[in-house]
Order: C-alpha cells, then structure tokens, then sequence
C-alpha cells in the first residue's frame, strides 16, 4: 500500500482515508520504526483498531467511527431499510464502546445517525434504490467528515497563531497533531501555523508515558515537517518552565465541558498547575466538537482505565517487578480556572468559558 | 555470589558492602529482573560502577566512594606516606568526578581525606607500619560510614513516621530507599517506620522516567518487604493527588542548600509544586551529609545532564525516531517554599530552614 497524501497539504503522510477496500488507517502503534497502514474491511475492524490504539486523538476517532459507520452500512446486506435502521444501532454501539472518554466519538455516531434518518426520509423508489442512496450518503457524509476536519485543524490553526511569540519554544503534550485528526492538527496545528507565518518556534514534546506518544508520534511528524522539536520525559517539563525555557503550553483535548473544564491525556493536569505557577500561558486547541455541551463540569467525565499492563511493560519488556500493581488513567480533567485560552476553529475563547463557546456555538447556526 | 544481608535489619538484600575482593555492589541497573551483585576490585571500577550507576542515591554513592578510597589505598604499592598521600588525591579526584549532584559524594571524601590526615598524624612505627595503619584506618572509617548510614536513616525514619497519619496513600518519586543508601532508606525508610509502627499505609510509586528507579526499584524492595505498593507513570502523580488519593508526598535529595533549596530526581519540582496546589505536605527525607552549607541557594547546584541516548533508548530499543534532539537533566531544584519539612537523623525541620538546620549541625558538634 502506497502512502499517498490526501489528507492535509502540509503532512507527508495521512491518518485515516476511505477506500474501496475499506477504512484505511496508518498504524500509529508501529511508528516512528514503520510507517505501515491497515485497511480495515469490516466495522468490527475499525472497532477494534480504535480499541487497540492503531489510530488515537479525538478527532481522528471521530472520523475514523464515522468512516466504520459507512463501511458497515455499506457492507450490509440488509433488504429493507427498517433492518439496515437496526443494523446502524448495532454498528453505533460496537464503536461507541471503543473508547469512553473522546466525545468526538458519539458526536460523529450522532451525526451519521443524523444523516441516516435524513438520508432515509428524502430517499425515493424502490426499498434496495433507497438503501443505495442511504449508503452512497452515509460514505460521503463520513467523506465530508475528514475533509471538514482538516479545514476545522486548519483554522484552528490560524486563530491559535496569532498567540504564538515571534520566537521561542512551545511545549506540548501527548501528540494533538495531524495523527490525532484527519490531518494538520490542533496543537499542533497553531504550531504549523505559526511556522507557516514565519515565526521562529521550537517545540519541547514530552514523551507522554505510558503509550509514548509525544516520543513516537508528535516527534515523528514534526521531524517530518521539518519543525525544531526536543523530546523530554514528561517528569522534566516543569523544570524546563522554571529555568524560563518555554514560552507557552499547548495541548490538545479528548472532551471539554461546557464550563471549559478539559479532560485530555494523562499528565495534562499537571502542565497546566506548572504553566499557572511559572506564570506561563496554557492553551488548549481543539474543534467544537470536542465541546460536550451536555457536561456542565468536568467532574462529570468518564476516565478510561486501561490496562496496568500498558504500565508495567513496554514492546513485551518487563520494567516492573512480577506482579506489582499498577493504574493506568488515560485521561485526567484539568479545571477551566488553569486555562488561558480554549482556540477552537470559531475563534479564541476565553474565561468566563461557558458564554464564550455558547458564542460560537450559536454563531455556527 | 551470595544475597547474605549484613544491611538493614528490614531489609532481604543489600546495596554495598566491604569484602576482602573488594566492594560489593548490587548491580541496580540490572534490577527488578535479576538480583546480581559485582565485586569492585579496583578504585577505578568503583569509579564506573558510580558512573554508570551500578550504584546511586545520594547516601549510597557517599558510602561507595569512601569504600572506593580506601580500596584504593589498600590495593596501593606506595612505599611511603607522602607518595600515598599523592595517590589518595588521584583516586578522590576519580571518584568526584563520576557524578557532579550528589553532595554526599564530596562529603565521603573529605571525610576519608580527613580520617588519612588524623591517621598519619597518629601513626607510629616504621614507614611500612604507618601505611599498614593508616590502611586499616580508611577500611574500618569506610565499614563505619556504612553503619553510620544506615544508623542515620532509621532515626531519619523514626523522626519522620510521626508525621504519617494512620492510614493513606504515600506518594514518592525515583528511589530513595535501601537501595539509595546504606540500607533501611530515607524517604522509604520514614515509610519503613511507619509501617513498624503499625500504619496501614500503601505507596504510590512515580516511575522515574528516564531510569525508571520507582518502577525498577522502589516497586522491588517494597514489594520484597511486604509493603504495599502501586505503580504510576511520573504523570499520574497530579491526578492522583487532585483526585483526593495522595496523603502526602516523600522524597529523598541529592543536595540541601542552606535555605532548604532541594536537588533531587527530575520530576521533584514538579511533585512539589502540585503537593502545594492540592494542599498536602511534601516531605524530603534526608541525612545531613546532604545539606551543602556551602551553597546558600538552590540556584548554584550544578545539574548533571545525562546523555540523551538515556531519554530516546530503553533497553537498547528506540522509543522515538531515529534522530531526534532529547534534554536530559537528571535532576532540578525545588525552591524551599515547597518544602513542608525536611526530616533529617537529628529531627525535623521547618521554615526558617537556614536556622532549623544549622541548629541541627550545632547540636552535631
């Protein structure tokens, strides 16, 4: 399989694309050693992907369940469009229970639902004409998707650069870049956007344990984009802010509340205490639809417990003691009053946070 | 090689003791998967084993290098006292320069510089019987260091369990325990007294990126002796305290200034400062062969950058691309208004820590 380039014009590479043959995803659990892509052929195959971490970031999960939800519709062999109605709930329920905390994932289950029943209402003729339309829109509505997504990671990109210092480094944490959308990013979208507008940045990833995903992922494709990057483990980026080596926090998020509580990757919490205590500014870029506008706080929000084993080990070696206990939270809510600024595609929000994302929500219809 | 423990009395193994061979280290690079020990048989081999950490911890490393000397004097050829004065120079200056943080490290020396210089004044006899003399000095004054310290962290422990409540959740970073000092530990041997006391206390153990000493090592020697442990990666640890699920946090040190300014373990600063945030006490246990009375502030601790190869290679496998710039500080500081208390053999000090601590080296004298 090739690695040609339809997702964003600034990446080498891309996360998820619809093909004939199926969902194909790069496999982020093999980088940076291989740069392989898997086509998944089935949705219970891109269930499981999403479970397994071949593709990660909330916005590319959700694209990623949108394009499952099509390839399901489209593999059905469903004869009515009532069966092929409860075939879509069956498909919904196997993606929603990937992952519990990106609430990018039931908003694209939502919005495919949504294109189903709209789908169905306009289709005319007969019941196997109908289910083709149904399933010729599911694919472009999940097609639409990616595309969107790269547009909404490009404004996001172009809102967030404007607080970005002509110069100097940025740090970030776990990878919100164009591997953790359908292509360009969020945090690291603003990044690529201020290197676009010719600022001079340089970027301090931090390794982002267990899954390593600043190591493996963030500094893989900012050394592809030829972007300054230097990897830290996550333990060091508070002495780095303290020496006055870093000018600015950015991260992306997995879900935000609507008071602008933020639940993202583990060790984000702790960035965002050490930014206010340095007196450093500590954004979080993401599109609206990682705004749960059903989650009045962040208290609310389901961490996902992973495996301790993800702990313990490390590509099958021991690192730990034979049976010694281990947590793994993926997630961890960071409260709004740490946050600077929430840069979403509609603009840069600011506290208070609840009136300021209603803002752009109502502005979006 | 045998496991025989002539440590602590609380404890199946030991870090490093004084055999006719030569030094004997447990090989901690090797732990938690194979408990080896490595015979020393020159100062020079003691000189890398610190080097590579074979050995570390602040106390352990003080106790190696006195060990270094006077293994080094007893392998001497010297003829003469003044040629042997000359070669005890040689094999400090080696030893010093291993590891750059650790103040017991120049404490130990100028220790066994010290006890040369009271030896050779003392000694009688013809030349060969004051080399003899002074030879057995430096091994007995060596053997007792190793007593003294691990004498010095039960009182550290004994000072400190008063200040663990009843039961709860004690969280602590890298490795601080029998493995970084003579035996019985600093932070771990507070922990060790606690649970003598009859605490119902369980331990959250940081990971310690890059070197994994929590996962490698404190997550071993609890787990041997019996004292409950749980392992976390080093971003955890803030989500755990703001969670409610942390009681207080303990760490060892690797230099005190005289205002209290704490070096220790990369990562520490930022424990402190998310301690604060959340209102639990952070306590830095620790022997006062650690505090540089030399050095007024934090700001002159020289930091040990380590090679990046540390941060971007575990066990030989590539974590991030092949390439790509890592930092590796192996320690920073932690201003003293973080610190709640420093427990040292001598008691307990609180801010002013200038005045509590040299309180403490008065009643020394």
């Amino acid at each position: 399989m090739g690695t040609e380039n339809r997702a964003g014009a600034n990446t080498t590479f891309f996360t998820v694309k619809w093909e004939e043959a199926g969902v194909v995803l790069l496999d982020q659990r093999k980088l940076p050693q291989e740069e392989t892509y898997l086509t998944c052929k089935t949705y219970g195959e891109v269930a499981e992907a999403i479970r397994a971490m071949v593709v990660r970031g909330a916005p590319a999960i959700g694209v990623t369940a949108a394009m499952g939800v099509a390839l399901g519709i489209k593999n059905s062999t469903a004869g009515e469009l009532k069966e092929l109605a409860a075939e879509l709930d069956v498909i919904s329920k196997t993606l929603l229970e990937t992952r519990p905390t990106a609430v990018n994932l039931p908003w694209a289950l939502k919005r495919m639902k949504e294109t189903f029943e709209r789908s169905r209402a306009a289709a005319t003729g007969t019941e196997a004409e109908k289910i083709q339309a149904v399933r010729r829109d599911l694919t472009e509505e999940a097609e639409r998707m990616l595309v969107e997504d790269i547009a909404i990671c490009e404004a996001i990109g172009r809102n967030g650069a404007g607080l970005i210092e002509e110069s100097g480094n940025i740090l970030t944490h776990c990878n919100a870049g164009a591997l953790a959308t359908g292509g360009y990013g969020t945090a690291l979208g603003v990044v690529r956007s201020a290197v676009a507008q010719g600022k001079s940045v340089h970027v301090f990833a931090d390794e982002t344990r267990p899954f390593l995903q600043g190591a493996r992922l963030t500094a893989w494709e900012l050394q592809k984009d030829g972007i300054p990057v230097t990897l830290i483990t996550d333990n060091m980026a508070g002495h780095f802010m303290h020496q006055g080596q870093v000018q600015c926090v950015i991260v992306g998020a997995d879900r935000i509340a609507s008071n602008g509580d933020v639940a993202n990757k583990i060790g984000t919490y702790s960035l965002a205490v050490l930014a206010r205590e340095n007196g450093l500014p500590f954004y979080v870029a993401a599109p609206l639809s990682t705004i749960d506008r059903d989650m009045p706080s962040g208290e609310q929000i389901s961490i996902e417990e992973r495996s301790p084993g993800e702990v313990t080990e490390l590509r099958g070696i021991s690192i730990a003691p034979a049976g010694v206990p281990a947590r793994h939270p993926a997630f961890d809510v960071t409260p709004h009053r740490y946050v600077t600024a929430i840069i979403t595609e509609r603009g840069v929000a600011r506290e208070p946070f609840t009136e300021a994302l209603n803002q752009f929500f109502s502005s979006e219809k």
